[in-house]
């Protein structure tokens, strides 16, 4: 069903441990029907892929990265060094500074050079699929009305829950 | 110069006093000879008016809504809970808490509803600007072009630095 | 038991998961005989309903809303920004920050438009509970009563604690 | 033109230096023309006048008392002990920790003895008063006129912006 | 074996649940051959109680009060705010900000009314107890020999350490 | 003035520049006449000189220490480590991070080696002096004498307050 | 195999319980077949023993110190006032601060007495070995080529991750 | 002076206004009569002169990196993944989260890819520089005796330092 030819986003984990909250975007992405590519490439321990990735992203066909890292998460903002596709970025929760430490890894960038940050763990996860795909559907009408479904179908089932008795 | 019918940005401010932050977002898509509105929009002291603005935006023709706003910051949030349009947020710096509480109340949103956040101040309000222009030019070639043309400048200014003798 | 026609509070949850915190809240009122509306309407999700609920509130007959959430919580504040009526708010406990986010994006509300806040968590939604009771009673003198017993019994069972052999 | 049949609002510093912060409280309770009595109480250095003070404000006739104090901030905690009136918190910044200590001290109260605890500094004096007012004009129609006119006032005035030309 | 004519420490706590914490001050204090008295008193659910007691604290013949409390921790402070006595101050471990917020409300005592502060939770509460032991071992000999004692076991506790083989 | 036989406290800084902290502590012993010893010994640059000290600060004749320190603050530790006496810390204010580093490097000690730690900054080196006045004068009548008075003085100058008129 | 005439870093914990995290930073040296010494030494409560250590660690013939300690941790600093010997210090994650306690008792030291500070936790207690070891090759060439196998195994492993299928 | 073949040590700066705090870092080496090249590479803006330099900084004959950047500071950990040379890293201060965000960026390293860091601002550039002096000085007498001199000559001046009166 992936057709390589059509994938305009990638998400890009730092670490294969990310994955338990990238996971969420990816789903997220797949059930607005967008076709994407899933890595890992650490900024750490493969820098030089990340490189190399980020420097043909564009020539690939991608619209817009998203990257996961948790940690002194550079993954994000090395990526935004190295193109000028569109980067979002998702603050993985960490065990001792619980995602703040990559909240502002990925968030603080000088200017010049954005990453735009997305909520920490799996909100932040599943909303870099929805800007991504928000971002897709300026120009893409169909995707747009999938995204509105969403949203509207999200709002009735709030409107629709069955009153509490206490 | 700027032209109505090709305004694809909005810069929203929650206060006037944010003018002094987001006035670099102002010049910077300036710079990249992007046509915008400038609006002053409270969440808390005009909801009617962001509400309307918001519901309105995509058919006014915004691609993007970048919104600024300080302390329990609620107007990028709020209007992307009110448009599918992708919204970029600016945390303003406060007085007593740096900003950090801008930070919380732009970045922590709830799964479902984005916003994708640049860094605290001046910085996220340069980087905003950028990464709107980036989003456009995904469909707008010579913006891609002076978007790297900018980098490029940047680059070379830093390269070009003469050596410090100490 | 719960007279439509003698509701003056409305608890509103920006998340069915609130619920968790928020039942305190309900309990609370209930042992002290405060009927109550219960609902369920987020502000990033359903803000229109927000919108429609806050306008009327006062119309209905409410006196006090309470509203709980967490993340970028930005329900009471927006409640606040539709109604003149006090809004007392709950900042709810998050995975990550701890509900230090909500705190933030809940307190610190710009001047003119006020949240009376409340402690993280169910502290802070048992006391909603109470500070709204005791704004009631300032004209509801069995209430008074109610709510003067109510601390009284907590005060003899501290003082009734039979002393600890070590 | 205070009147002291009619004050039905305390607004009490621990500390002399608070008045810099506690002034726009009072400023804004005049505006709103809401009599009231301001009084400097330290939890610390005063205990028994605290005591005594609380212990008769209902008698007085208070409705509402606003306290506003820095640092181990123990002052509205500690009123809202004595008396079951509602209290609202003012956390006063503090040199080093910029208020997050009155913060914490103000807002985490145990359950059963709440305090309302507004922003810290300026925008949270201004906005004791305005809590202090809707709650006065839940019995009060003219003050609720008022305070309706102050926040329509305010609402025009940022409708009435000048667009800024950049 | 406790005499009460001879207890010169009051260990208090501001909630039954406090107990889990101060138990090791209560066990420290013992081991030390110290006689104490126990009690709960909360600054705010039983202030009077809290008031009486400060106020015959040294007429019982008390020398240093323990205190210790969770949140917005207000039962050192005011305890100091009400005697002359020394007062020490143990900050218990809270639910969301992890004893952050008793820390806070316990050190940051204004001046003129102190409060000596230990550590959050388990260590503070031990060493409020050696910490109490020091000053009164000032005037006590064979108390000075014991905790002389306690801290030779622990020095050749750690020096006795077998290797690690790894 | 000060009779060396009588000096019972000593006041050691860790830098030269913490006396802009310090001698708030050191005017405050003053005031109440309480002879002292001041020092600047600094942990981590005469570190052997902090071990002479603490050795000897029991035969000197020194009943309590009080030591200030900033950012990684290890004077008060260390010196408990090494006396048996009771210490008082001072977290200094630092320049970045406001003292927060200077108040957990001295508050959160290990059991066993306890530092009864005061406020940041000025509030905390007079305090210091307070609670170590409230130490001696635990045997020294008139000592708690000259405290009672201070106290009262305190009390009494807040109760003079003049009435604001606003 | 631990030859001592080799040992050129000794590990040392503050407390039998930082093993649970310094266990990391000896397998790691272990497998880059580094010989060291493991050594408990608290800076509190064998202060005279890691004076001892430290006065003697150049003759011994160490070349770097790693230290890794929890809470007010001074064992990394009083290390290196104590020697001019490289000291590398590890923040142990601790209940209530989760190591933010650690870290900054670590890394926010005076000028002239330098700890080269890594992450909280395991990554820390890991890269300390790590840094050490890159340390020790710049005289070492073997040594070199096991850290850059160890650096090229992890990146093939990351480069070998099978692609996820979802 | 500076002599080409001798230099072991690359100080790197992210920005040219990290100059204000590194410059304490050249300053240091300087005194200590250690070479060195001083550089101004940013992470995010020459990404490839970063790389460059990084991959051939071993074979120029620099033993250790120190880099000094702020806010999302990449710079230090990018140079570490880069190279198996010791890279040291200084936590620059930043405008509103003062350096924190610096701090949390370069010291979060994951396992693997250490960053030994230092103090945040000027102290943690004064002691990259001797803590880069240490370890050079593993192998270089004279150098070793500047530090110890260094050392001495600071202990001393602590020493001289003339009673204060008060």
């Amino acid at each position: 069903m992936h057709n390589t030819n059509q994938k305009k986003i990638a998400v890009i984990m730092g670490s294969i441990s990310d994955w338990n909250t990238l996971k969420h975007c990816a789903y997220t992405l797949k059930e607005l029907q967008i076709n994407f590519d899933l890595k890992v490439i650490s900024a750490h321990r493969t820098p030089d892929q990340l490189f190399k990735f980020a420097e043909q992203a564009k020539k690939i066909g991608y619209h817009i990265l998203i990257a996961g890292a948790g940690g002194a998460a550079h993954l994000p903002g090395m990526l935004a060094s190295k193109t000028l596709l569109p980067v979002l970025g998702v603050p993985v929760e960490t065990k001792q500074l619980k995602g703040l430490d990559s909240l502002y890894s990925i968030v603080q960038m000088p200017s010049e050079v954005p990453v735009g940050t997305l909520a920490i763990g799996k909100s932040g996860a599943i909303n870099a699929a929805i800007l991504a795909a928000q971002i897709l559907a300026l120009h893409d009408k169909p995707l747009h009305i999938r995204i509105k479904n969403r949203r509207n179908d999200i709002t009735h089932k709030i409107l629709n829950y069955k009153p509490i008795n206490i």
